[in-house]
Protein backbone atom coordinates (compact mmCIF):
# COMPACT_ATOMS: atom_id res chain seq x y z
CA UNK A 1 0.00 0.00 0.00
CA UNK A 2 1.15 3.29 -0.87
CA UNK A 3 1.69 6.19 1.74
CA UNK A 4 0.32 9.36 1.09
CA UNK A 5 2.58 12.21 3.10
CA UNK A 6 1.08 15.53 2.53
CA UNK A 7 3.87 18.01 2.67
CA UNK A 8 4.83 21.26 0.74
CA UNK A 9 8.50 20.99 1.59
CA UNK A 10 10.55 18.92 -1.55
CA UNK A 11 13.24 18.16 0.71
CA UNK A 12 11.18 16.97 3.80
CA UNK A 13 10.02 14.78 0.97
CA UNK A 14 12.78 13.50 -0.67
CA UNK A 15 14.74 12.78 3.30
CA UNK A 16 11.30 10.90 3.91
CA UNK A 17 11.32 9.49 0.33
CA UNK A 18 14.78 7.49 0.86
CA UNK A 19 14.59 6.41 4.21
CA UNK A 20 11.06 4.82 2.89
CA UNK A 21 12.33 3.31 -0.10
CA UNK A 22 15.11 1.68 1.65
CA UNK A 23 12.54 -0.31 3.37
CA UNK A 24 10.20 -0.73 0.30
CA UNK A 25 7.56 0.92 0.93
CA UNK A 26 5.93 3.51 -1.49
CA UNK A 27 5.83 6.69 -0.73
CA UNK A 28 3.13 9.43 -2.44
CA UNK A 29 3.93 13.12 -2.34
CA UNK A 30 0.71 15.62 -2.13
CA UNK A 31 2.10 18.33 -2.03
CA UNK A 32 -0.49 20.45 -0.37
CA UNK A 33 -0.03 23.83 2.50
CA UNK A 34 -2.35 23.09 5.50
CA UNK A 35 -2.80 25.30 8.03
CA UNK A 36 -0.56 24.34 11.45
CA UNK A 37 -1.64 25.49 14.71
CA UNK A 38 0.48 27.68 17.53
CA UNK A 39 1.68 25.36 20.17
CA UNK A 40 5.27 24.88 21.87
CA UNK A 41 4.56 21.22 21.88
CA UNK A 42 5.40 20.07 17.84
CA UNK A 43 3.51 16.47 18.74
CA UNK A 44 0.24 18.62 19.45
CA UNK A 45 1.12 20.50 15.91
CA UNK A 46 1.74 17.85 13.96
CA UNK A 47 -1.21 15.63 15.45
CA UNK A 48 -4.28 18.71 15.07
CA UNK A 49 -2.47 19.13 11.22
CA UNK A 50 -2.76 15.38 10.20
CA UNK A 51 -6.39 15.34 11.63
CA UNK A 52 -6.92 18.43 9.70
CA UNK A 53 -5.87 16.79 6.08
CA UNK A 54 -6.98 13.56 6.91
CA UNK A 55 -10.46 14.45 7.12
CA UNK A 56 -10.34 16.69 3.88
CA UNK A 57 -8.51 14.16 1.88
CA UNK A 58 -10.35 11.23 3.56
CA UNK A 59 -7.69 9.02 2.99
CA UNK A 60 -4.65 7.56 5.33
CA UNK A 61 -1.70 9.81 5.28
CA UNK A 62 0.96 11.21 7.23
CA UNK A 63 2.55 14.93 8.01
CA UNK A 64 5.74 16.01 9.58
CA UNK A 65 6.57 18.66 11.81
CA UNK A 66 10.43 19.84 12.80
CA UNK A 67 11.69 22.15 14.76
CA UNK A 68 15.27 23.55 16.27
CA UNK A 69 15.45 23.81 20.13
CA UNK A 70 18.06 25.51 21.58
CA UNK A 71 19.19 25.45 25.02
CA UNK A 72 20.70 28.96 26.01
CA UNK A 73 17.64 30.57 23.87
CA UNK A 74 14.97 28.72 25.93
CA UNK A 75 13.75 26.82 22.73
CA UNK A 76 13.74 28.93 20.09
CA UNK A 77 13.18 29.00 17.64
CA UNK A 78 11.16 25.72 18.51
CA UNK A 79 8.16 24.91 16.79
CA UNK A 80 8.89 28.48 14.80
CA UNK A 81 11.43 27.53 12.81
CA UNK A 82 9.75 28.18 9.63
CA UNK A 83 9.28 31.56 10.28
CA UNK A 84 12.04 32.14 11.85
CA UNK A 85 14.25 30.90 9.17
CA UNK A 86 12.39 33.14 6.64
CA UNK A 87 12.68 36.15 9.03
CA UNK A 88 16.24 36.60 10.93
CA UNK A 89 17.22 33.10 9.23
CA UNK A 90 20.65 31.82 9.85
CA UNK A 91 22.56 34.99 10.81
CA UNK A 92 20.54 35.82 13.02
CA UNK A 93 20.46 32.46 15.31
CA UNK A 94 24.05 33.04 15.04
CA UNK A 95 23.92 36.56 16.25
CA UNK A 96 21.75 35.33 19.24
CA UNK A 97 24.50 32.51 20.36
CA UNK A 98 27.01 35.04 20.79
CA UNK A 99 28.00 34.99 24.25
CA UNK A 100 26.59 32.21 25.18
CA UNK A 101 28.94 28.69 26.52
CA UNK A 102 25.49 26.62 26.21
CA UNK A 103 26.04 25.64 22.68
CA UNK A 104 24.12 22.68 22.84
CA UNK A 105 20.82 22.25 20.96
CA UNK A 106 18.15 19.56 19.38
CA UNK A 107 16.57 19.23 16.01
CA UNK A 108 12.92 17.45 17.47
CA UNK A 109 10.52 15.45 14.50
CA UNK A 110 7.36 14.42 14.72
CA UNK A 111 5.50 12.31 12.08
CA UNK A 112 1.99 12.05 12.59
CA UNK A 113 -0.34 9.40 10.96
CA UNK A 114 -3.77 9.51 10.42
CA UNK A 115 -7.07 7.51 8.72
CA UNK A 116 -10.49 8.54 8.62
CA UNK A 117 -12.43 8.29 11.43
CA UNK A 118 -9.79 6.72 14.07
CA UNK A 119 -7.42 8.37 16.31
CA UNK A 120 -3.61 9.82 14.95
CA UNK A 121 -0.74 8.44 16.23
CA UNK A 122 2.69 9.91 16.34
CA UNK A 123 6.27 9.33 16.46
CA UNK A 124 8.91 11.78 17.55
CA UNK A 125 12.71 11.35 16.52
CA UNK A 126 15.00 13.58 18.46
CA UNK A 127 19.04 14.56 17.21
CA UNK A 128 21.82 16.14 19.64
CA UNK A 129 23.95 18.46 19.20
CA UNK A 130 25.96 21.85 18.79
CA UNK A 131 24.86 25.30 17.10
CA UNK A 132 28.19 26.11 14.77
CA UNK A 133 29.89 29.43 14.92
CA UNK A 134 29.05 29.99 11.10
CA UNK A 135 27.20 28.72 8.68
CA UNK A 136 28.80 25.07 6.82
CA UNK A 137 27.78 23.57 3.72
CA UNK A 138 25.19 23.89 0.87
CA UNK A 139 22.94 20.32 1.58
CA UNK A 140 19.95 20.20 3.79
CA UNK A 141 17.21 23.31 4.42
CA UNK A 142 16.86 25.81 6.96
CA UNK A 143 18.84 25.86 9.94
CA UNK A 144 20.95 22.58 8.79
CA UNK A 145 23.88 24.70 7.90
CA UNK A 146 24.15 26.09 11.64
CA UNK A 147 23.57 22.71 13.38
CA UNK A 148 26.63 19.94 13.96
CA UNK A 149 25.19 16.73 15.20
CA UNK A 150 27.26 14.81 18.30
CA UNK A 151 27.02 11.88 15.23
CA UNK A 152 28.55 13.80 12.65
CA UNK A 153 32.52 13.73 12.73
CA UNK A 154 31.84 18.13 13.34
CA UNK A 155 29.81 18.50 10.13
CA UNK A 156 26.87 20.69 10.12
CA UNK A 157 23.64 18.72 8.83
CA UNK A 158 24.23 21.07 5.71
CA UNK A 159 27.94 19.20 5.11
CA UNK A 160 25.93 16.00 4.60
CA UNK A 161 23.76 14.15 1.43
CA UNK A 162 20.55 13.35 2.21
CA UNK A 163 21.45 9.34 3.01
CA UNK A 164 24.16 10.64 5.49
CA UNK A 165 22.01 13.21 7.39
CA UNK A 166 19.10 10.20 6.93
CA UNK A 167 21.82 8.00 9.26
CA UNK A 168 20.81 9.91 12.21
CA UNK A 169 18.70 12.95 11.73
CA UNK A 170 16.05 13.71 13.45
CA UNK A 171 13.32 13.29 10.88
CA UNK A 172 15.14 9.75 9.81
CA UNK A 173 14.83 8.75 13.80
CA UNK A 174 10.90 9.70 13.75
CA UNK A 175 10.50 8.30 10.61
CA UNK A 176 12.14 5.02 10.86
CA UNK A 177 9.82 4.33 13.91
CA UNK A 178 6.58 4.99 12.08
CA UNK A 179 7.94 2.99 9.15
CA UNK A 180 8.35 0.31 12.23
CA UNK A 181 4.89 0.45 12.89
CA UNK A 182 3.19 0.84 9.97
CA UNK A 183 5.19 -2.16 8.31
CA UNK A 184 4.33 -4.48 11.29
CA UNK A 185 0.81 -3.82 11.65
CA UNK A 186 0.00 -3.13 7.94
CA UNK A 187 2.83 -4.57 6.35
CA UNK B 1 -25.25 44.78 25.75
CA UNK B 2 -22.14 43.96 27.24
CA UNK B 3 -19.40 42.62 25.00
CA UNK B 4 -17.28 39.39 25.79
CA UNK B 5 -13.50 40.21 25.16
CA UNK B 6 -11.70 36.33 25.01
CA UNK B 7 -8.25 36.67 26.25
CA UNK B 8 -5.58 34.90 28.68
CA UNK B 9 -4.18 38.55 29.21
CA UNK B 10 -4.69 40.52 32.37
CA UNK B 11 -2.67 43.49 30.26
CA UNK B 12 -4.75 43.31 27.24
CA UNK B 13 -8.08 43.52 28.88
CA UNK B 14 -6.91 46.06 31.44
CA UNK B 15 -6.24 48.27 28.46
CA UNK B 16 -9.19 47.23 26.02
CA UNK B 17 -11.37 47.80 29.26
CA UNK B 18 -10.36 51.45 29.60
CA UNK B 19 -10.91 52.50 26.20
CA UNK B 20 -14.29 50.36 26.41
CA UNK B 21 -15.21 52.69 30.07
CA UNK B 22 -14.48 55.91 27.67
CA UNK B 23 -17.16 54.73 25.49
CA UNK B 24 -19.43 53.80 27.55
CA UNK B 25 -19.56 50.27 26.44
CA UNK B 26 -19.65 47.53 29.20
CA UNK B 27 -17.02 44.53 28.53
CA UNK B 28 -17.02 41.24 29.91
CA UNK B 29 -13.55 39.47 30.12
CA UNK B 30 -13.61 35.91 29.65
CA UNK B 31 -10.34 34.54 30.53
CA UNK B 32 -9.82 31.84 28.11
CA UNK B 33 -6.58 30.57 26.72
CA UNK B 34 -7.38 29.02 23.00
CA UNK B 35 -5.71 27.52 19.66
CA UNK B 36 -4.35 29.94 17.19
CA UNK B 37 -3.34 29.42 14.18
CA UNK B 38 0.36 29.77 12.50
CA UNK B 39 0.16 32.41 9.67
CA UNK B 40 2.26 35.66 8.67
CA UNK B 41 -0.89 37.66 8.80
CA UNK B 42 -2.11 38.41 12.04
CA UNK B 43 -6.08 39.12 10.39
CA UNK B 44 -6.20 35.75 9.67
CA UNK B 45 -5.06 34.43 13.09
CA UNK B 46 -7.68 36.83 14.74
CA UNK B 47 -10.49 35.52 12.13
CA UNK B 48 -9.81 31.64 12.85
CA UNK B 49 -9.53 32.26 16.15
CA UNK B 50 -12.85 34.40 17.08
CA UNK B 51 -14.85 31.77 14.91
CA UNK B 52 -13.30 28.79 17.14
CA UNK B 53 -14.43 31.08 20.34
CA UNK B 54 -17.61 32.35 18.97
CA UNK B 55 -19.04 28.45 18.19
CA UNK B 56 -17.85 27.37 21.52
CA UNK B 57 -19.10 29.44 23.33
CA UNK B 58 -22.60 30.48 21.34
CA UNK B 59 -22.48 34.35 21.84
CA UNK B 60 -21.03 37.38 20.18
CA UNK B 61 -17.76 37.88 21.17
CA UNK B 62 -14.22 39.40 20.04
CA UNK B 63 -10.59 38.40 20.67
CA UNK B 64 -7.50 40.50 19.73
CA UNK B 65 -3.84 39.17 18.41
CA UNK B 66 -0.62 41.60 18.17
CA UNK B 67 2.59 41.92 17.20
CA UNK B 68 5.32 43.74 16.67
CA UNK B 69 6.90 43.63 13.14
CA UNK B 70 10.45 45.03 13.01
CA UNK B 71 11.31 46.08 9.38
CA UNK B 72 15.50 45.18 9.21
CA UNK B 73 14.60 41.61 10.98
CA UNK B 74 12.09 40.70 7.83
CA UNK B 75 8.83 41.15 9.81
CA UNK B 76 10.06 39.25 13.01
CA UNK B 77 9.09 38.86 15.51
CA UNK B 78 5.72 39.60 13.75
CA UNK B 79 2.64 36.93 14.70
CA UNK B 80 4.95 35.19 16.84
CA UNK B 81 5.56 37.62 19.34
CA UNK B 82 4.65 35.98 22.38
CA UNK B 83 6.47 32.95 21.71
CA UNK B 84 9.73 34.68 20.62
CA UNK B 85 9.33 36.92 24.06
CA UNK B 86 8.61 34.46 26.18
CA UNK B 87 12.12 32.75 24.90
CA UNK B 88 14.37 35.02 23.93
CA UNK B 89 12.58 38.33 25.23
CA UNK B 90 13.94 41.52 24.54
CA UNK B 91 17.56 40.79 25.29
CA UNK B 92 17.25 38.75 22.52
CA UNK B 93 15.97 41.59 20.19
CA UNK B 94 18.18 44.12 21.10
CA UNK B 95 20.90 41.68 20.23
CA UNK B 96 19.32 41.05 16.91
CA UNK B 97 19.29 44.97 16.25
CA UNK B 98 22.91 45.64 16.94
CA UNK B 99 24.67 46.54 13.42
CA UNK B 100 21.24 47.99 12.02
CA UNK B 101 20.81 51.76 10.82
CA UNK B 102 17.02 50.76 10.48
CA UNK B 103 15.57 50.84 13.52
CA UNK B 104 12.13 51.59 12.53
CA UNK B 105 9.08 48.94 13.58
CA UNK B 106 5.53 48.88 13.87
CA UNK B 107 3.07 47.22 16.28
CA UNK B 108 0.04 46.10 14.66
CA UNK B 109 -2.94 44.56 16.51
CA UNK B 110 -6.14 43.11 14.50
CA UNK B 111 -9.33 43.01 16.66
CA UNK B 112 -11.58 40.07 15.77
CA UNK B 113 -15.38 40.21 16.37
CA UNK B 114 -17.56 37.40 15.61
CA UNK B 115 -21.63 36.83 16.22
CA UNK B 116 -22.73 32.79 16.15
CA UNK B 117 -23.36 31.93 12.56
CA UNK B 118 -21.96 34.87 11.02
CA UNK B 119 -18.66 36.11 9.29
CA UNK B 120 -16.25 37.63 11.75
CA UNK B 121 -15.59 41.44 11.60
CA UNK B 122 -11.54 42.37 11.33
CA UNK B 123 -10.64 45.88 12.75
CA UNK B 124 -6.62 46.50 12.41
CA UNK B 125 -4.56 49.16 14.04
CA UNK B 126 -0.81 49.58 13.80
CA UNK B 127 1.48 52.19 15.28
CA UNK B 128 4.98 52.91 13.92
CA UNK B 129 7.63 53.70 15.49
CA UNK B 130 11.81 52.55 16.71
CA UNK B 131 13.53 49.73 18.67
CA UNK B 132 14.82 51.32 21.33
CA UNK B 133 18.68 51.00 22.36
CA UNK B 134 17.94 49.19 25.63
CA UNK B 135 14.70 48.56 27.34
CA UNK B 136 13.14 50.93 29.86
CA UNK B 137 10.20 50.97 31.68
CA UNK B 138 8.00 48.78 33.48
CA UNK B 139 4.40 49.32 32.49
CA UNK B 140 2.92 47.11 29.45
CA UNK B 141 3.73 44.23 28.50
CA UNK B 142 5.88 41.92 26.12
CA UNK B 143 8.14 44.04 24.12
CA UNK B 144 6.50 47.56 25.04
CA UNK B 145 10.25 48.42 27.18
CA UNK B 146 12.17 48.53 23.52
CA UNK B 147 9.44 50.17 21.26
CA UNK B 148 9.25 54.08 21.20
CA UNK B 149 6.25 55.08 19.33
CA UNK B 150 6.82 57.91 16.93
CA UNK B 151 4.13 60.13 19.03
CA UNK B 152 5.51 59.41 22.47
CA UNK B 153 7.95 62.17 22.97
CA UNK B 154 10.93 59.79 22.72
CA UNK B 155 9.35 57.52 25.30
CA UNK B 156 8.97 53.50 25.35
CA UNK B 157 5.04 51.89 25.54
CA UNK B 158 6.66 50.83 29.12
CA UNK B 159 7.21 54.16 30.39
CA UNK B 160 3.60 55.16 29.98
CA UNK B 161 0.44 54.85 31.87
CA UNK B 162 -2.43 52.59 30.65
CA UNK B 163 -4.17 55.78 29.57
CA UNK B 164 -1.08 57.26 27.78
CA UNK B 165 -0.21 54.24 25.49
CA UNK B 166 -4.17 54.31 24.88
CA UNK B 167 -3.78 57.76 23.06
CA UNK B 168 -2.00 56.17 19.93
CA UNK B 169 -0.91 52.64 20.43
CA UNK B 170 -2.00 50.01 17.93
CA UNK B 171 -4.31 48.27 20.18
CA UNK B 172 -6.42 51.46 21.09
CA UNK B 173 -6.70 52.43 17.17
CA UNK B 174 -7.90 48.49 16.66
CA UNK B 175 -10.19 48.64 19.90
CA UNK B 176 -11.27 52.43 18.71
CA UNK B 177 -12.33 51.39 14.90
CA UNK B 178 -13.98 48.34 16.32
CA UNK B 179 -16.28 50.59 19.02
CA UNK B 180 -16.91 52.65 16.68
CA UNK B 181 -18.82 50.38 14.48
CA UNK B 182 -19.98 48.68 17.43
CA UNK B 183 -21.92 51.40 18.87
CA UNK B 184 -23.36 52.94 15.38
CA UNK B 185 -24.61 49.50 14.35
CA UNK B 186 -25.47 47.81 17.56
CA UNK B 187 -25.61 50.66 19.78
Amino acid sequence: MALIFVTSNQHKFSEVNELARRRGVEIVHYKWRYTEIQSDDLEEIARASVMEVCTKLGKPCFVEDAGLFVNALNGFPGPYSNYVFRTIGNPGIIKLMAGFNDRSAEFRSAVAYCEPGKEPMVFVGRVKGKMAEKARGTGGFGFDPIFVPCEGNGRTFAEMTVSEKNLFSHRARAVDKFLNWFIEVKG
